[in-house]
């Protein structure tokens, strides 16, 4: 059996109970480290789960799957994925291949950013489509979640923004050369989403948002000890310190509700909120 | 502190080992009971968990939340709910409620339907807005989740349609005659949330959808043993059986990803499955 566990969004105790049951019958353990991580090390879920971890990195994953399922019909195998299972496409490939092989998939579901953000106060039924804002180079500067942030908003809808997240990567020279280096790894902050977002709009014009568009950083989400939400201004936000990965950001929609302004104006950081919340809102 | 703590969707062992520390903590102890179900007994929980529960009905949650918050700022108060917290409007009020009363609140995530949809093997972020279908009366048919279909459809989005839930729920006589009697529990089947779809596109005729728009109805998602995904066009799951309780329904939209459709034809529940991949999607 393939058990694809999710973990949560914190730390070790995240984990399910029956993840955990599923995890104590497997014979080996995988942790998918790329698209997300946890705020615990491996090492500390290794300790508090009592067995031994081998982290999957985007390679072994999508070009050496066969490696994970390896005699998965016969013994039982964990890939545990930080948040729940089916956030990132990649995770549907391996059952995929999983199915191909005839080895039977079990799914372990936990909370993931996707309804977690809900702890922000906006409703969770008043979210358009979520979107990921990548990191921009000097030459790759993708922008088509613009038009998704503008297809949520034209219908006065919260847009999720998922940051970008680069682990083991290689520098175009490293890469060229062959050489097995990678960069340290880089968690995207809401001050450079926002950056890029501002960025895009000033180029495009087509007022998907603007500097003073209400919205909400979030960061450290699930962590009882500090996680951090503030509200305000794109612009205001630009400013603001969250502290150390994971970010997420969400653009408020134009529908919000008197309950869902109550709410987050406990975490508005500055007096501006009731004046924006006025002229956009008329609440 | 209130330590408002999600249960998952399926059994007692969903519960994060986080919120069973939390939940151990706690001099009482209240399970909502009116937006969602387990598919496990409260005397299951209460055996698994080693401790009393008490039901918390609709009036207890919304009239009489003081009853719940009492002493909270002294001792530890858990407030189940099954999913994730924030699911639902009546969970956002009593966290208000203790902000005013100035009790601390620690939230504790879980998977819901929001997030868990994605079993299906449709990805997360190519859903627009969740609806919820409400059951209709003879005189109350309210539609204006069809507007919020559409919105979707227009831009190519999937839609997570959530169904009603009817408990301990008054009959118009009993109640006007202040009679304590229930009505027995009711929950929407997909079968009957299809034939009201197909009842409103009938007299709206704006084409949000049709008879033959591809769907997914999910049963019991989370569990390990009953959870039954079933892909078709809608007339086709209109006469299909999915078992007990709880059910949800997703209408596809158009910007299904080749991947996705590789994925759900696993569901398929007959050949049409093709032929409308075909049709409507040219995949």
């Amino acid at each position: 059996m393939l058990y694809i566990i999710g973990l949560g969004l914190s730390d070790e105790t995240d984990i399910t109970v029956k993840g955990l049951n599923a995890l104590k019958s497997c014979e080996r353990v995988y942790l998918e480290s790329y698209t997300s991580i946890l705020l615990a090390s491996k090492e500390k879920l290794e300790s508090f789960y009592d067995l031994e971890i081998q982290l999957a990195d985007r390679e072994l994953v999508e070009s050496d799957s066969a490696t994970i399922l390896q005699g998965a019909d016969k013994v039982n195998v964990a890939f545990l994925v930080v948040g729940d299972p089916f956030g990132a496409t990649t995770h549907i490939d391996l059952v995929l291949r999983a199915r191909e092989m005839g080895i039977p998939v079990t799914t372990i579901h936990n909370t993931s950013i996707i309804n977690a953000v809900g702890v922000c106060g906006l409703q969770l039924y008043n979210f358009g489509q979520t979107i990921s804002i990548p990191f921009f180079t000097d030459t790759w500067r993708p922008d088509s979640f613009y038009d998704r942030i503008k297809e949520n908003r034209t219908i006065g809808l919260h847009t999720l923004c998922l940051l970008d997240i680069k682990v083991k990567e290689q520098s175009i020279e490293n890469l060229a050369r062959g050489r097995q280096i990678y960069e340290p790894p880089r968690y995207m902050t809401i001050n450079q989403a926002i950056q890029q977002l501002l960025e895009i709009e000033e180029s495009r014009q087509e007022n998907a948002y603007t500097p003073s568009t209400l919205a909400i950083g979030l960061a450290r989400v699930g962590s009882s000890t500090n996680q951090v939400i503030k509200v305000g201004s794109l612009q205001h936000l630009l400013n603001e310190d969250f502290g150390p990965p994971l970010h997420s950001l969400v653009i408020v929609g134009s529908r919000m509700h008197v309950v869902e302004k109550d709410y987050i104006r406990h975490y508005a950081v500055d007096t501006e909120f009731d004046a924006i919340v006025k002229r956009d809102y008329n609440l």
